[in-house]
C-alpha cells in the first residue's frame, strides 16, 4: 500500500472514446491532513453522463481536463481519519473517481451504514438510482395508470425508473438497443413491454406498445428516441430531461427534436432538466425508500461489473456502446 | 341588413399564407333558433396562431379545412336574442370568425361589460391578452429582479407579456424584426431593452442586452430565437411557449433548437407549452385584473387597425409577415 494506482484522462476524445484515451499510473499513497480521511475504493459507478464532462464547457461537470484522475462516484472505506466523527473501517460515498485511493475532507464524504453489497451505494442507493427516483417522481410525476416510457431502459438508471414507475401503478415500456436487452426489462423485471430503437418500425412499434399515448416521458437518450415519444405524448404529459446519452459521445451534437416547441404547446408538455445534486438534502430519506424496496424484493437493483482499475476505461467505452445492463460497476477492493 | 357579408377559406396555403387564398361572400342573413343569439360583429382580433390551423393535423385547431368562414374571436353585439338571460344590444366575446353576423347558442358566447372600446375585447382582454397573463404568470412565474426576455415582442401578446412582467419588477428585453418596433417597445411601453433578430450579430445583442443572463422566456417564435436564448438561460429558468410564429407560415416545419435537451439538463430548464383555453375558468378575474391595468394606464395595449371584412385577409398576411404592433384588429361595425 506505498503507492496509489489510479486511471488518469490522457485525451479529450473528439468523437468515440476509446480506452488509449486514459492511461493508468502509480503515483504516492495520498496523505489525509487534518479534518480529512483517507479512503479505500470499494467500488466505483460508471455513468454515460460522466462522458459529457469529457465534452467541454457546455457540460455541468465545468470544462474538461486532460491529466487528471477520471471522476466517478465512489463507495469507499476510510483507512485512516484525520477527522472527528469518522473512524477507520467507517463506510462512505465519496468522489474518489478512478483510483484506489484518495483522501478527502470530512464534509466531502458521507457515512453510510453497512449493508450486504455496499456496492449498491454506487448503483440504486447512488448517483444512478437517486436519479432515477427524484427524476421520476419529482420531475415526471406519474400517477397511478398512467403510461410511463424510459428510454436506455437497461442501464442503471433507466433500469430503477421503469420499476419504480411499476411500484406507483403505472404502465412502464423500456426502449433499449437490444432485443436481448428488452426480453430481460419484461421478463427479470416487470416492464410491460419493450422497444428496440434499432428497429427500422421503431415508431410503430412504440406506437404499438403504448396504446394510450404516453403520460410520461423519462428521457436518458435525447435525439430520435425523444423525437418518436414526442409524437405519442399525451396532453400534459411531462418529459424529465435527465441525459443525453446519444450525443455523449461525439463532440459534434445533433440538432433538436422537430416538435419543440410546436407539439409542446398543443399538447401543453411540460419537459423539464433535473440534476440530481438539486435533491441532496433529500439523499438520506430517498436512500431509505429504495433499500426497503431492494431488501423487499420489490426493487431488483442490477450491477454489471468489471474488475479492476486497469479495466475502468474498457468498462466505460463498453456502456458507452450500450454493453451494460444495471449499473455499471468497477470492483476495487472489497 | 338582409345578407351576411362573410370571408371564407379558399386554398389551404402550401408556403405563404396570400390574399387569394380567402374569398369575401355574400350569404343569407343567419336567424337564430331557439336558445341562440345573433350577433352583430364589431371587431375580430386576428393572431398568428391562426396561422396554424391552416396547417393540418398537428393543431389544437383540428384539421384544416376550405370553404368554410375563417375563424377568429369577435367582439360582438347582440341584435336579436332568442335565449334567456341575453338581450338585445348585450356586448358578447364569441368566435363568430370572419363575418358580419354569426347565430350563437348562448352558452357559447359570453356577455362582457361596457367599456370605452370594446374591441380591446379582442386584444388586451381576449385571448391574445389572457395569454400573456396567464403564460407570464403561471408557466413563466417571473420573481421580482429576474430578467424576462420575450419574442414577438411587439405582437398583441408579446407587447402585454412585457409591459406585465415589468409591473412584476422584473427586467425586460423584448425581440422583434425592425428597429422600429424595438424603439417603441423602449419608449412607449417601457421595455428595459430590445432586440431585433435580423441582426446578423443577434446573439451578441441579445447577450449584450440581457448582462445577467435570462431567466424566463415567454417564446412566441421558436426557431432561431429559441435556439439563440437557450444558451443564455441561467439556471432553473422557464420557457413558456407559447407559439411557433416562426414555423407558421410554411408546410414544412424547421427541425428543433440544438440544446433540446442537452442545455434543459445542464441548467435544469423547464420549457412548458400552454394554450390559453386551460384557464378558461379563470378569464373573468384576469379580465378584470388587466381591464384595471388599462383604466390606470400601467398598461397599454395597443391597437393595430385594418377596416373592413375586405382587408381581413390583407391584414392576416400583413401580420404574418411583421406588419403589426400591438393587437392587431378588423374593425366591422360600431
Amino acid at each position: 500500500m506505498s503507492t496509489n494506482t489510479r486511471v488518469l484522462i490522457r485525451n479529450l476524445p473528439k468523437e468515440k472514446l476509446a480506452v488509449t484515451d486514459y492511461e493508468l499510473v502509480e503515483s504516492p499513497m495520498p496523505s489525509p491532513a487534518d479534518g480529512e480521511v483517507l479512503c479505500q475504493t470499494l467500488a466505483i459507478g460508471v455513468g454515460a453522463g460522466a462522458r459529457a464532462g469529457l465534452q467541454g464547457s457546455a457540460s455541468y461537470a465545468g470544462a474538461p481536463q486532460t491529466g487528471i484522475v477520471m471522476n466517478g462516484q465512489t463507495i469507499s472505506r476510510v483507512v485512516e481519519s484525520r477527522a472527528a466523527g469518522l473512524n477507520k473501517d467507517d463506510l462512505v460515498v465519496c468522489g474518489s473517481g478512478w483510483q484506489a485511493f484518495a483522501a478527502h475532507p470530512a464534509k466531502a464524504v458521507t457515512r453510510v451504514p453497512a449493508i450486504d453489497d455496499p456496492a449498491h451505494y454506487v448503483g440504486a442507493l447512488g448517483t444512478n438510482g437517486l436519479t432515477a427516483y427524484f427524476g421520476l417522481l419529482r420531475v415526471g410525476e406519474p400517477k397511478a395508470s398512467e403510461t410511463v416510457v424510459v428510454s436506455a431502459a437497461a442501464g442503471s438508471v433507466g433500469h430503477l425508473v421503469g420499476q419504480i414507475a411499476k411500484l406507483k401503478g403505472c404502465r412502464v415500456v423500456g426502449t433499449c438497443g437490444s432485443d436481448e436487452k428488452g426480453a430481460r426489462l419484461v421478463s427479470e423485471l416487470g416492464f410491460d413491454a419493450s422497444v428496440n430503437y434499432k428497429d427500422g418500425d421503431f415508431r410503430a412499434a412504440l406506437k404499438a406498445a403504448c396504446p394510450d399515448g404516453i403520460d410520461v416521458y423519462f428521457d436518458n437518450t435525447g435525439g430520435d428516441v425523444l423525437g418518436a415519444v414526442l409524437f405519442r405524448m399525451n396532453t400534459f404529459g411531462r418529459i424529465a430531461c435527465c441525459g443525453v446519452v446519444s450525443q455523449y459521445d461525439t463532440s459534434n451534437p445533433a440538432g433538436g427534436p422537430r416538435g419543440v416547441p410546436g407539439l409542446l404547446v398543443n399538447k401543453r408538455i411540460r419537459m423539464q432538466g433535473f440534476l440530481v445534486f438539486d435533491y441532496a438534502s433529500e439523499y438520506a430519506t430517498a436512500r431509505e425508500t429504495m433499500l426497503g424496496w431492494i431488501k423487499t424484493g420489490a426493487i431488483h437493483a442490477l450491477q454489471d461489473e468489471f474488475k479492476g482499475l486497469a479495466q475502468a476505461p474498457a468498462a466505460f467505452v463498453d456502456l458507452l456502446a450500450g454493453g451494460n445492463i444495471g449499473t455499471r460497476i468497477i470492483r476495487v477492493a472489497s
